[in-house]
């Protein structure tokens, strides 16, 4: 029986699922992890996650699904702003950092474990991955338009560059005491920035 | 018996093994790879690939270890260098790039696969970045005591900066018509200094 409760209660049991897979697909990897445990993290019995999801591989395309679309509402709200593209493409790498290291593990996976999505949803990814190499690379080459980056750094190279150098941060971002996400995120900005400009 | 031939196999087993390996864990991932698959693409039977490594784990890890040792060289290679802190930092990415692109499956494992690494070869892995972190970090900050590097830019985020965006090359690098290892090399190197020099 479907009561107003239950209704309410459903964002939640979906939030645990996603948060417990998470977890697991961290751990022990997408390939070795499974529902089963899933399941037991989110405290569910495993035939209530099919409520939720219809795979296992569903379920980590909707961990990116999350981040992507706060990654495409960061494009938007940069887009608009005011000033150089150089002014746009600090403040896109400031808040994406920003967001990363507070989001280690789900923005992480897209990285480590995109290449396990198959099907109609790697199709997707890699129109996803296009919209946002594309983003980046249409600011690098307004800033080289505008006369505010180097002409000599290939914009397809510095995009890639750019790109990789952020995926990576998973890996070996440790928070730094007195350091916030934004201050991180503003130094490490700096250093993107200064590999598009002028030497 | 161990004849003469026998022993002049030997490396050639093992390099089929390793080559193995090396293909089973970038088409599946490390988790997913198992070592009787291994076995059926060296063509050998299961209880051999014992002959030559005592565990899954131990697979992986000497196949790092080869990508290492080869790093190792190119770094001593470039210490022993003339020329200037940047020169030597151009000198090194553009060796390791070139190396990187013609072994994008061994290589790039490391960046995918190293966290399944598990007890004292954990350790082993995290000494060897480490030192790979400090060489990269003290031409760095050779080129800012030079007065080469830019003072803006703190040299440890630089540091993950540059190996971040080294280490993501195999999710996205292809092969372009035209375009020799060494020539994708340079331009990418190119990118990698502009990213510590003064704007």
């Amino acid at each position: 029986v479907k009561t107003v409760s239950g209704t309410a209660a459903a964002p939640s049991r979906e939030r645990r699922v996603l948060d417990a897979a998470v977890e697991v697909f961290w751990e022990k990897g997408y390939a070795a992890g499974s529902v089963r445990e899933i399941a037991d993290v989110a405290g569910l019995p495993k035939t209530s996650l099919y409520h939720v999801i219809s795979s296992k591989d569903e379920l980590l395309f909707r961990i990116f699904d999350e981040s992507h679309r706060t990654s495409l509402a960061m494009m938007d709200e940069v887009a608009a702003m005011p000033g150089t593209p150089l002014a746009r493409l600090r403040a896109y790498v400031e808040r994406f950092v920003a967001y990363y290291v507070e989001n280690i593990k789900p923005v992480g996976l897209y990285y480590r474990e995109r290449r396990f999505i198959g099907g109609d949803r790697a199709a997707t990814l890699r129109a996803q991955r296009r919209d946002y190499d594309r983003f980046v690379r249409g600011l690098i080459e307004a800033a080289r338009t505008a006369g505010e980056a180097d002409l000599e750094v290939e914009p397809t190279l510095a995009t890639f560059f750019v790109i990789g150098a952020l995926n990576d941060i998973s890996e070996w971002y440790e928070p730094a005491a007195g350091v916030t996400p934004a201050e991180f995120a503003a130094a490490y900005a700096e250093v993107a920035l200064a590999s598009v400009t002028p030497a």
